[in-house]
């Protein structure tokens, strides 16, 4: 039997256990949160204030706080400097002023500032942390550590961090990183594997303020919600673009030392614009208050982006910027800055929802208006049968269509969400959300406000007090993980190395701009619309037309030559062979065309890819001239550049297509697979005669011609149409047509470009008929014609 | 030595040679136009005129003429009739009356009534033509017959035409049709038949007279002149649309007889709209006015357009219309006419250039205004980076760019070329053309006509005017050849066809139709905006989504069963291929997919290409189930049905395309080219295990499954994954995955759709592993999941 004290002993272990029990329930542990950087600009304007907030919120929810600000100022100036900021602190509207006063009063009590700089100091503030906590009896939930700093100071904080302030086990750590995060890929990428030495990647909380704006951060709730209206519109059949702008009217004076290093395109681009694009095309995640499908998904929407060229950006750059970088950066009068203020982008998603809607990103200071926007504009897809004054706002579908993320500023002045009344009643979270009517007289995108649903926030918060609130709920959708940040990155580097020497187009500033820095695209290229200053209306027509050619006309080796720049020639080669193809098919029904691989006929075609809507390529045959043996899906296979540069573009039937089988039985080039004799036995039984409508050639600086090389065993003579040959490049073994097939054609066109031929075309202009030699000069069609196109640089020198 | 007198002979006999040649040379001979149903209204109200300006025109040129009035009246009756009509001609403007009024005598003198109906009449006519040219000294050019008659008469007079009154050799003839030319392809053949027994090609000029409106007449010349600003325009990268549109305000009322016939399809998109249709998208001829190869180019653009359904069109009827035909036609009370008197058609070209671009023909009336245009809409390619205030008209690319040929009426009262100012300045001729200030305050196509360069025609004229000339001088151009016609036919006839049933929305007419006609589309379909009176923001939102499935989940031979309507069926089947894909994807990096032919997929092709963004189509290898011993490209092989409906339509790389090899060395399924083998080898080599991701199978009534029907010899069990086999129906050979090799497949859905089907459902539901009997119950995939697709036709019956 046990002693009576026993149980009474019991009861109140019991008792105990349950308080404690009860204790934790109620209090979710002590949250210290340090501010690196405590008394740097973005502190004062916005952090302490977001984390006075974030105090507001959640203090009475159980958790305790202590706020630590944090820098290398003295003690006493620094702690001067909190009281300052932590007095004009300010309350929500909704708060009384005597309230207001007792909940600074508290938050004050709660704030300390402390002077951190080496590892002791850090161990310092670890254990007063951890003294804290004991002393009240409290346990840790976890630390917060804001990086309010340049970027070189991260690596020595984040090494004190990691190895002096992390918290204990149990409890959690989580570092909050601002911008720059490098400036291009590499030195991202530099930053990322050293900060990965410290912190684990669910550790890092990187800020896009962007991110936290309302109406930003609005886009994937609102794609959720109205579901049922977006599903059959939120993609490339009813959008028909997708604009992201951020205009600003001031310039960059004061801030040359950063903006001269940085640029538009790395200040707002890279980051907020792109973060925003990345929102509005994602595929929208079953769930999207999943943070994780969410981050997925942003990362698969930038691996469908299209590469960026040269050719997708416009670049300017405010008048007065150079001489403001020489009076602040002390530069000689003769400097002038490429750094561009202004840049339009073209984007494009290579994926089947998006893929030909134009994403217009835009970025620029010195510009008319303050204003940041996303605007979806739908495609017009109706007819109205009445006249124009007949038409009703909210039921014409012939008025135009979109939603509008108004992030702010502007002539709205305030974060709003815009839907055409013609398209639906959104759906808003009517807590956060609420309709509003517009300014009588106000116009946007073409439209008076009136023809819009108008959604303003219920409260407008500000961008930090919002992130900090996700910070604290590990909300890490609205932050930007190492993946998603290296894949903006690998995005943009390769355009902006490209446009490093690029002179931007200088603009006056504010509304005198005029139509300056409007820009138009065509295909993936972007050019300012006016083109010169005096010719207003430029007009397209910068399709060359054939009377336009400056094109050279000679004999070479006995036949027709034909000579111009590159462009006139690819031209005009591409307009000869659509009137052979037509001519052709008039005749024939059918055209057999083979071309040959390498890189010259790639521009060639593009060209007839876009330019040609005459060509006959229903009833077009394409034959390979010669085709190297690796797999059609190697990047090296002449098939695949026909395929990446031509076949996507038109509709050639699958069956009119021959690739060379040089991939048979899972080997390559076997003699014993008889691929050679199978393609000569295609040829024989679709191309009459085995007569080619047209053989394209080129010649290499050896003077080998299709895959056909000097002293070549086979393919120079003979009966055999088709050969195995061996080039003296990597990949060796090659499948190329013979030369008497070759001979057999009714024309033959041979392309010769750069200056890499020209010596090559002077010595085979000398010789006379020695194909063992150069196998060029065996190219004699028996009954054909054989015409040569050469650029100026191949035939001039 | 001849006689003297020979010198003199042979003087006299040269100078009289001379002689005739220089008359020859002046005079052009006589020319004869003979007006059929010249007491008729299309006579009275244009024909006449046309003739008294064709004389003014030509007269003093060299040609003589006689002008023969014909009829079914009695000679004093036509006589009167026609005096009154000569007596009521007017002279253009720049003609003093006293100078009018002396050629208005001339043409009098020219012109005769005479009865014309039996072949006595024709050879009397013969003979009168050809004693007065005898009398008068002259020789004979030709002769004109305008037949102003209904088509009921045209046999009777083409045959004592062309029996009885045929010009003598060396002179031509002409006849000159009216529509209707049939009622849809049959009776337009016929006619064509009939006529073409009679005249050759050559001698037919069958009037459509909006070919000679000056707005319509001037399309080509206008593409001709303006090539070096069109030539990069007119294309699907450029172009957003093409309205071709006329309204009228009228009704039927008063010619409810005829129009109960035709409706307003037969009566104005099958000719006029269709016309213009085909000289806004035919390529470009080199020489415009080589009526050749304009009718070549016109005949090349029907064959590009692509073929209408029923969803092509929406049709109205105005409210009154049903009374009126009640009243003017004797029907009954219960009589509800399902003629059109609106249609909306939504066209599109099968070509490079128009691919994409909507063509929207509509026409109706008890229409809110009278009014003609086609309206070229460009596409907004640009951003315009500064505020809308800001921007200047002709200097915005933001603002709409649009070329509009201003066909008549409307606000701007007559014929008119527009084009915006921030388009171009076009290049018209001025002797025809000038430019001309808007009216102030006028808005055209939602913009001021301030907008627009204008164009109007120097001299207004008459359409019968213009094309009786063209007739004249031979310009073939502007008539409509037996080719293009039946090519027309051939265009619309299947529309018709379907739409014989279909009820039109009855609108009230004028402007209280409101938005009630206004239309839109998705992808070929059109559909009214307003779904219903009530529903006026119908929203879109058509796309089934998958918690709107009506599905019945339930087990089938112990497998899961999904049963629903058909359109819900293959939405859900397309949806889980989808998901298996990504799944696939996401796990091994491609997706292996097996599909049958035949003609349940097809409609699955088109859901997965149109409706599924997310598909990973680069990553999916495509093989075929079964395939016909065809080859490829014959309409009756699987595989072409797979590149119709689904390849055409998404990319799939070409090497990722596994077709059957069917067709080697030219044979098809020879046992010795080892077809079967071959395919294997390549499953075997590129899908791991041979365990396809997903098979695609059907049901045939016969419990056949792939290309497995009951005894078959092979495929059914053994080692071979791929098999030759027989079927009981054309084409009889055909090749098969074997069911051991179906049976490895991670997973096999079977799609059941059709009442057809209900029988063999039902019995299979029974039956157990009977492969031999009904190879589909040989499918039991070793470790993968089959699921049973069946619509409720199949499965409930």
């Amino acid at each position: 039997m046990k002693h009576p004290g026993f149980w009474k002993m019991l009861t109140v272990a019991v008792f105990m256990a349950l308080l404690v029990c009860l204790q934790a329930q109620e209090h979710q542990g002590h949250v210290s949160i340090i501010l690196l950087g405590a008394t740097g600009d973005l502190a004062k304007k916005y952090l302490w204030q977001g984390l006075f907030q974030l105090y507001l919120d959640e203090a009475g929810k159980g958790h305790s706080f202590s706020f630590h600000g944090s820098a290398l100022t003295t003690t006493e100036k620094g702690q001067e400097f909190m009281a300052k900021v932590l007095e004009s602190l300010s309350c929500p509207k909704d708060v009384a002023p005597p309230r207001c006063a007792e909940l600074k009063d508290q938050f004050q009590q709660l704030s300390q500032y402390r002077h951190l700089k080496t590892s002791e100091d850090y161990l310092a503030l670890n254990k007063d942390i951890e003294a804290r906590v004991q002393r009240e009896g409290l346990w840790e939930a976890g630390r917060i550590f804001y990086f309010s700093v340049p970027p070189f100071a991260y690596a020595d904080i984040a090494c004190n961090i990691n190895s002096s302030c992390r918290p204990g086990p149990g409890a959690w750590l989580r570092v909050v990183l601002e911008k720059p995060f490098g400036h291009d890929l590499l030195s991202a990428q530099q930053l990322a594997t050293e900060l990965g030495s410290f912190f684990q990647e669910e550790e890092m909380y990187r800020v896009d303020h962007y991110l936290g704006k309302q109406a930003v951060a609005q886009i994937l709730p609102f794609r959720d919600q109205n579901r049922k209206f977006l599903d059959g519109l939120w993609n490339r059949h009813y959008v028909e673009r997708v604009e992201i702008i951020m205009k600003e009217t001031v310039d960059a004076e004061g801030r040359t030392s950063f903006y001269e290093k940085y640029g538009v395109i790395r200040d707002v681009l890279q980051n907020h614009l792109t973060e925003i694009l990345t929102l509005v095309a994602m595929e929208l995640p079953h769930n999207v208050s999943s943070w994780e499908a969410v981050l997925q998904h942003k990362l698969q929407a930038f691996q469908a982006l299209r590469g960026l060229q040269k050719g997708s950006a416009v670049l300017g750059q405010y008048q007065a910027y150079s001489e403001q970088v020489r009076r602040e950066l002390q530069k000689p009068d003769s400097f002038h800055s490429l750094t561009p203020t202004f840049a339009g982008i073209l984007a494009h998603m290579d994926n089947l929802r998006w893929e030909g809607v134009p994403f217009i990103l835009m970025s620029g200071k010195a510009l008319d208006e303050r204003v940041g926007y996303v605007r979806i504009l739908f495609k017009n897809r109706a007819y109205c049968a009445q006249s124009e004054k007949h038409w009703v706002t909210d039921q014409s579908q012939c008025l135009p269509r979109q939603i509008i993320f108004y992030i702010g500023h502007g002539e709205l002045g305030s974060p709003a969400v815009l839907v055409s009344r013609n398209l639906f009643r959104p759906s808003l979270p009517s807590k956060s959300w609420k309709e509003v009517e517009g300014q009588p007289g106000l116009r946007l995108f073409g439209r008076p406000l009136s023809d819009y649903y108008v959604y303003s926030p219920v409260r407008e918060q500000d961008a930090y007090s919002i992130l900090i609130s996700h910070i604290f709920h590990r909300r890490k959708g609205s932050f930007i993980t190492t993946e998603n940040l290296l894949a903006s990155w690998v995005f943009w580097t390769p355009l902006l190395d490209s446009l490093v020497h690029e002179v931007p187009r200088i603009y006056p500033g504010g509304a005198e701009n005029g139509h300056l820095l409007d820009f138009e695209f065509s295909g993936n290229q972007l050019s300012f619309s006016q083109q010169q200053l005096e010719q207003l209306v430029p007009g397209p027509g910068s399709v060359p037309k054939p009377s336009d050619f400056q094109v050279l006309r000679a004999k070479y080796r006995e036949s027709p030559l034909i000579s111009a720049w590159p462009e006139e020639l690819i031209a005009k080669l591409a307009n000869d062979i659509e009137a052979t193809a037509v001519q052709a098919v008039r005749r024939f029904g059918k055209f057999h065309l083979a071309l040959s691989g390498g890189s010259s006929p790639i521009d060639l075609f593009q060209q007839l890819a876009m330019g040609h809507y005459g060509f006959p390529w229903a009833h077009t045959h394409l034959w390979l001239v010669d085709e190297r043996c690796v797999p059609l899906w190697d990047p090296e296979s002449n098939f695949q550049g026909l395929q990446a540069h031509l076949l996507q573009h038109v509709r050639v039937p699958y069956y009119n297509i021959h690739p060379m089988p040089v991939h048979l039985h899972q080997r390559l080039c076997a003699e014993e697979d008889q691929g050679a004799q199978i393609y000569a036995e295609e040829i024989s039984a679709l191309v009459t005669n085995s007569s080619f409508d047209l053989v394209l050639l080129g010649m290499g600086p050896d003077g080998h011609t299709a895959s056909l090389f000097p002293q070549s065993p086979t393919g120079l003579d003979g009966e055999q149409l088709v050969v195995l040959t061996k080039s003296p490049f990597r990949p060796y073994d090659r499948m190329s047509l013979s030369l008497p097939l070759i001979n057999r054609a009714r024309k033959v066109a041979v392309l010769v470009m750069g200056r890499m031929k020209r010596e090559i075309t002077t010595l085979v202009s000398r010789v006379g008929y020695e194909p063992k030699k150069w196998p060029i000069s065996g190219v004699l069609p028996a009954s054909g014609q054989l015409v040569w196109y050469m650029d100026y640089e191949a035939f001039l020198g």
